[in-house]
């Protein structure tokens, strides 16, 4: 089956949540949001590319930083609502310059960080 | 710093986007959403408790089909506006009877089953 961006559900700002997962490490790496324009865009540039609701503008990932996000396979989950893309990260994915926004973890009831800025 | 689920980041439905990661393949399973009262409950409780949309009532992950998520570890995003839940998934996360919901790619333009539902 021929994959069309519209057939895909969007919310009511016409966004999909995308999660980004390192195909080295495994390692969850940050979840962002696309629109129908942005998926598209991402399959025709293998760029991930995100819509940025801060901005409301296309955000290219790591195209002020450098780091960028590789498309390698997007996956589709079985409600057709959310995304997962299988990526090769380079550099930090997150703007604290760590590998993963998901650096902190709740242990015994307090927040700890796991995840160090790279050097 | 003694964590509060009212410190987090929820969207206008009083909601918050949560990814499942398998700790033992790291393989994506779903995102589901939690209010605060579904973080309290299940970091009080060790199983995973969603919000569901649809259903709008707490969704205690597994209730029904014995698929339970046991809670190893709550992280925290950056924008402190997505929580990635590390878990000990007992059966198939997906309805469709498959390990992660994630079971579709595109791949060359078209859409391919990567996974199937267990037996």
């Amino acid at each position: 089956m021929s994959f069309d961006p519209a057939s895909l559900t969007y919310d009511a700002n016409g966004l999909i949540p995308v999660i980004a997962q390192d195909v080295g490490s495994d390692e969850v790496l940050m979840l962002a949001w696309m629109n129908a324009e942005a998926v598209a865009r991402t399959l025709a540039t293998r760029r991930v590319t995100y819509w940025s609701r801060s901005r409301q503008a296309f955000w290219v990932k790591g195209e002020t930083s450098g780091h960028i996000q590789h498309l390698v396979e997007l996956r589709i989950d079985c409600d057709r609502d959310c995304l997962l893309a299988r990526v090769r990260q380079q550099g930090p994915a997150c703007h604290t310059n760590r590998r993963s926004c998901f650096y902190t973890a709740i242990q015994n009831g307090d927040e700890v960080e796991i995840l160090h800025p790279l050097a």
